[in-house]
């Protein structure tokens, strides 16, 4: 393979920019709706690519689970397709004025919402996130740089060479998406360099792969971080309440990030609640592991370490604790979570606003699931990500999140004094 | 000088930020004024112990405009204390409610501002930036961690010594803020990496000490870069206009990330302009480095290079180039500029409107000095500095830009489905 030219590709992201940024909504939802049916068009040559990358996958040894995020389908290749109509569907979040003020010298500043610039996207190994993340970037008025996971790197060629033929037919820039075509660490290492031309970073994977990104980028990283969530069954919980929420953020959907991982417990109602929650967790097959108190009201649960407290398990397992006061369930949450989704249960009011105000998350329930903690249930209509680090976005992340703003300052002379 | 335990420093500060978000805006501005009566009557320690860091500075042979940026002295501390009153008076920005929306599901979702937790500061050797940038922490509920220049550290640790004493006196915790005592660059390294503890790193100076922060810090950082700000003059300038907006800019203090430090002028107006242009800029004692067409008109001129265009000099110089049109300046503008400040002359509409949209700035002016991109003149009552990157806040910044936001979430015992 050719050396990869990364600046030229900045470069060409870096002038495309200027184009997108002035691009109407209109013909922004005609490229989309035009791409959405070249995916549907090129199906047959997507799965002979994504096939060559699945073949690949399996003669390496992949594992089953691994192979099933690689592998494309024919209804997947249309799921891509309609996401993409539906981010046609949404509100253009470029050219909103945030706020409007006049000074006394009579400058008027207007904050305008504009788009970022040029995206940068590390992913790895789902084609799909190909499709989705351009089709984010792309109504948002930013140009996107894709780095895919080597294993799929035949099939993300496919998806962008369909996204770019659409377009030319446009007549907009195919550089609007430029796929690095490389496997190489080393590759990948200079894109998280290329300041010049690149305003955000966005990983999106496990936690290695975020990881890397942190501690290798110069460019500004949006963290997509992990879930270690908890719920915390407080001294006035409704317990009816209580079972079916633990059970719906624990096992509706054990491998992501929004996931219930923990739980913490009052003493108060431990002894009436444990018993039935166990049944009910052990009926589910969720392993429990709790601490004393815990395993000495539960027969089948077993002891918990001090890493269980700190661990994602993305699992059918849960860690337990009990705690003697809202303060200890407060400072427990704050200690171990990674910042991502905490809920209380409670019917008491004065309880829940301190564990809304203190507990350190990007998202904070009351009597609710923790799986909630998403872009479309939150009635974005779409998600790039959800952030756990606290500057630009915090939670889930849509449109408006992949947008920066610039103040517009208009006088008759004014000068500085 | 002992070895500095950073970790224990961003425990301390991770603790304290608990204390912080939950601090109602009457007791923080009590301390704010606490803060500023202390600086006044701790003014001759400060001093003295400032002295020895200027003694040393002297001996070192350092340059006397950095001695004189070193230097505190009544006025200065006076004016110090007067800041942080300034930030007491100023609106706390926490538990603003950005947006309330309530989902078909019955869940009420309240986007909340809250503090960011703990910031760093990295700075050179204004031992003022010590009280400023604590005070807007502060009253934006954050703790903050400073690590300022070592020419400066023997003053720095006197203004610390002093805040922390009046927090004490407030019985709030002395860890609000907390100084890097050392100047030993590894140290400064260590902190760039202290992600567990630390949320954004704000480099204050300097374009070196900025590109080493970006370099390497892995804490997410807010890039308070350099100005390269441009005027140009439009085809359809108000001449009468242009000239005082220029001079402003351009001298009105010239050592500025807001100065102007370069002119695009329409062809149709060169001839009309230039001469009386350069008879006031050579008054005021600039220098001027145009191109060819820019040379052929006024006399003084020194021929332009490439290099001229892409620096900032934060002196009495300014670059000119002659353009053909709206087109050929704003391509100009957006291939040198650092995305601060720039300037348009116009009374025509159309071509206001369109440099408003496609130049790439944090601030775009109509018929105004660059010199108000300032937190100051902006009415934020404060600054921390001039952000130019995109992410998080771009322009001036004050206390709001020191904030983030959670979702907290309410609802009665909803679960996915």
């Amino acid at each position: 393979m050719e050396k990869i030219d990364l600046e030229a590709m900045g470069q060409r992201a870096a002038k495309v920019k200027y184009e997108l940024q002035r691009l109407p909504e209109k013909r922004k939802n005609e490229v989309l709706s035009e791409a959405a049916e070249q995916l549907a068009a090129d199906t047959e040559i997507i799965l002979e690519e994504n096939g060559k990358d699945i073949h690949r996958a399996e003669e390496n040894g992949m594992h089953p689970g691994m192979i099933d995020r690689l592998r494309l389908t024919e209804g997947r290749i249309a799921a891509m397709a309609e996401g993409l109509r539906q981010i046609a569907g949404l509100k253009d979040p470029v050219g909103e004025v945030l706020e409007t003020f006049v000074r006394p010298n009579g400058l008027r500043i207007r904050k305008t919402r504009v788009p970022l610039g040029v995206i940068g996207i590390i992913y790895e190994s789902r084609p799909n996130v190909t499709a989705d993340a351009f089709g984010l970037c792309f109504k948002a008025g930013n140009a996107v740089i894709l780095k895919g996971g080597s294993d799929a790197l035949l099939s993300n060629m496919a998806v962008t060479a369909s996204v770019r033929k659409a377009l030319g037919h446009s007549k907009v820039s195919e550089d609007a998406i430029q796929l690095i075509e490389s496997t190489d660490r080393e590759v990948a290492s200079r894109f998280m360099r290329l300041n010049q031309y690149v305003d955000v970073l966005i990983p999106r994977g496990g936690a290695g792969l975020i990881r890397s990104v942190v501690e290798n980028s110069t460019v500004p990283v949006i963290e997509t971080g992990t879930g270690n969530c908890h719920i915390y069954v407080d001294e006035y919980a409704d317990l009816e309440k209580a079972l079916p929420i633990i059970l719906n953020a624990k096992t509706q959907r054990i491998g992501v990030c929004n996931a219930c991982e923990s739980l913490v417990i009052h003493e108060a109602v431990k002894a009436r609640f444990l018993p039935e929650l166990a049944r009910a967790l052990q009926e589910a097959k969720v392993e429990m592991r709790g601490d004393e108190q815990v395993c000495a009201l539960v027969e089948e649960a077993k002891a918990a370490t001090e890493e269980d407290y700190g661990t994602e398990y993305l699992d059918y397992v849960l860690s337990m604790k009990v705690v003697s006061d809202l303060d200890e369930a407060i400072a427990h949450i704050n200690k171990y979570n990674t910042k991502h989704s905490e809920a209380i249960i409670t019917e008491n009011k004065e309880n829940a606003e301190r564990f809304l105000n203190e507990v350190d998350a990007a998202c904070v329930y009351v009597n609710a699931s923790t799986r909630f903690t998403d872009g479309f249930e939150f009635g974005f209509g779409a998600e790039i990500g959800i952030s756990t680090q606290k500057l630009h976005a915090r939670g889930p992340m849509g449109l408006k999140e992949l947008t920066s703003y610039k103040y517009r300052i208009e006088g008759n002379g004014q000068i500085r004094h």
